[in-house]
């Protein structure tokens, strides 16, 4: 075979074979492939699509590029939860402990943010001493003592993907759906659960702008999911507004405490509440009406939090403050983002939000940024909300109190203020199974 | 400026800006864009092409990458002549001493053949002597007094060419019209000609399979000369069949000498004599009908032969090789290919009889290969002849008996035989002034 040959084929629109696909990243792994012949195929992938075959072929030649995890140590059945990637999705840190509460069994692999989105492992880490490098033996005991154990993404997981997605990323190959598809899936086929339920993120800060595209990559996820056994559902949810009201990571660790306790913000309630249902409909624990009653009992009676408290121990962190949110360090500096005219907020650019919350020290510009846990933003008004010229927007906080000008500039450039107050959308806009 | 902001541009339908094509040459020549990103935009312009006036951008831009030649030196109006490629196409050896003949000159940069096509350089260094590697005071010199002189491409001319050429070649994005364009027109823009003429070649050995397409490309080659300052005229030219009978060095300067003696092929001799009338006419040298005149007189006066010889002579070489084709020497082996059944040659895939004449050691499949001059292909019937099973179709020429099996089998595999005579075609298809 010669790569010169699959791109041309890919080019003029002809179907790559699975050996083919298997061919090209065997060979891109081993570095016998250079980089400029896979940037070439991707971008004719970008052009001509794949078929559902050769998507197929190309997720599990990903997910067999390198280590493929056993849990067959775990007891019962696993079950995952995936975003698409999000600004302010914290849902991982509340549905993961609702669902391992009711005797599903989670055995997460997370990975951290870059760029404008944030990552559950780095949101973790602001709780004081909690491990998210631990031996598969020492992991297989907490879920199997506890029912979860969330660690940081193993680097001999699909290292295809990681070579691919570097490349795509400096050459406008991101957005090509069946490159998505065999990014996330071949990564999650490579861990070893039973069920796997998506959030496909749609709107502005997501992947995927529209809802019909959402529902076409929801579809081969789901697909590609199910042709590798797996028991699959996805959920297509809106991201043109952030979720709750907390973005940074300590912010969002808060309010997922506050959200196991039945206290969170409605939206965020309404979606982890609709996909710990789906999970454990997904795992047979009853009929869709029986798991979220069972979904709310576990709110209720605390024993999610307990649940997510536990896992905070035994990963080494101090249970305590999940207990107790108000020991979470406060940042140096506040600062109130105002309203700089009448109206109603039309839509947010929740991408411009993420971004906004990187410049306070949030996230990662680069792999080997530092993240300032205590900083973000506080939302004060949301999508739909009318506010007066000076009522408060947001409250932002940073360790550096310079942040404060190009994050707030940034903030109000994503916020589209108007006169007529925007239709309501509902929050989670499909359900593909 | 970034690579990736151009890329994603190009990708979504954009048009590059002259800045961000110039900004993309100077950094790909510097090595400051990678490979990889360069291939991503190489094959987004595949798939979205470019305008004119970015085709023109791209071009000039790749002229400017290296030195320009400046032939102030040379008296009077300096003519060129270019081939888009094809097999057995030795009429640079014959269009170029008849105008020098007639008074313009011709200060022409050659290159050498690479895969299935020939190069006049290659051509020329069968005859024993010959330098095509000449100071360029001496090569104004020859020029001044011959009227014309051929030597190698220069390697600080166009040097954006020769990177994104080799890019491209392994990347399947070398037949998009605007690379092609910009590739060509860069190199010889970056030579000093007043007047170019060129022969785009169409069919199963070109870049261009269908005329369409052809004319095309012509049309935008000549549009961007014209805009450089050129005077500019292209023909359009059958490569169904190859020019004349020869294929391989020595066999095709033989042949180029049976032509200047108003003795060669009648599809070889037609071509020249139109070149030739077109480079006249672009240098003003009467009307086309005397131009033409001008043309027949210098070969039936044996004057275009003539100064063939003393170009050989002033160049190194033994022109008396030229006066007396038989001095060159005749390969080791040769072999017949025989027809395997009775009918008409319907058509020929040109490549594949240039394949066949490499596959004989007339060619190079590296830049490394070392050519043997005297190998080669002499057909004995051509497209639209009637063969009896048994005929000869072709006599084989190399130093190695052993090539005789697979280049015998490739050039019968390019040879379509059928019961009906197929429908004639002129050679010249169309001209684009």
């Amino acid at each position: 075979m010669r790569m010169y040959d699959i791109i041309r084929k890919k080019r003029d629109g002809g179907l790559l074979s699975d050996a083919e696909i298997q061919w090209f990243i065997d060979g891109y792994v081993k570095g016998e492939i250079p980089d400029y012949q896979a940037s070439a195929l991707c971008m004719a992938i970008y052009f001509r699509g794949m078929s559902i075959e050769e998507t197929t072929a190309l997720t599990f030649a990903v997910r067999d590029s390198g280590d493929r995890l056993d849990f067959s140590g775990i007891d019962g059945l696993r079950v995952d939860k995936h975003s698409t990637g999000g600004v302010g999705d914290k849902t991982s840190l509340v549905v993961t402990p609702i669902v391992a509460s009711l005797g599903v069994k989670v055995a997460k692999m997370s990975g951290r943010g870059l760029g404008h989105t944030g990552g559950t492992i780095d949101k973790l880490e602001a709780i004081p001493g909690f491990r998210t490098d631990i031996p598969t033996a020492e992991f297989e005991d907490i879920v199997n003592n506890v029912g979860i154990a969330i660690v940081g993404q193993n680097a001999t997981l699909a290292p295809a993907d990681k070579l691919l997605y570097a490349l795509r990323d400096v050459t406008a190959t991101v957005d090509s759906l069946p490159l998505i598809v065999s990014s996330i899936m071949g990564k999650k086929l490579a861990a070893d659960d039973d069920c796997i339920v998506l959030d496909v993120k749609t709107g502005s800060g997501a992947f995927m702008k529209t809802v019909e595209d959402s529902r076409r990559l929801a579809e081969a996820m789901v697909e590609i999911g199910k042709r590798a056994g797996k028991k699959m559902c996805a959920l297509i949810t809106d991201m043109d507004r952030p979720l709750g009201f907390a973005i940074g990571n300590s912010l969002e660790v808060i309010e997922a405490i506050e959200t196991l306790k039945d206290n969170g913000p409605d939206d965020l309630a309404e979606l982890c509440v609709a996909l710990a249902t789906r999970m454990l409909y997904l795992a047979e624990k009853g009929t869709y009406q029986e798991c979220e009653a069972m979904v709310r009992d576990s709110i209720i009676s605390g024993k999610a939090l307990d649940t997510f408290a536990k896992m905070v121990y035994a990963q080494g962190g101090d249970g305590d403050w999940i207990l107790h949110p108000e020991k979470f360090p406060s940042a140096k500096y506040s600062y109130e983002v105002k309203a700089e005219r009448d109206g109603y907020i039309v839509s947010v650019d929740t991408e411009g939000y993420g971004v906004s919350s990187l410049l306070l020290g949030a996230g990662r510009n680069t792999k080997e940024d530092v993240i300032d846990s205590a900083a973000g933003i506080m939302l004060k008004a949301k999508t739909g909300d009318f506010v007066k010229r000076g009522d408060t927007l947001a409250v932002m906080y940073s360790e550096r109190e310079e942040c404060f000008a190009p994050a707030s500039a940034r903030f109000l450039a994503a916020t589209r203020m108007g006169d007529a107050a925007p239709e309501a959308m509902p929050l989670i806009l499909d359900t593909v199974e």
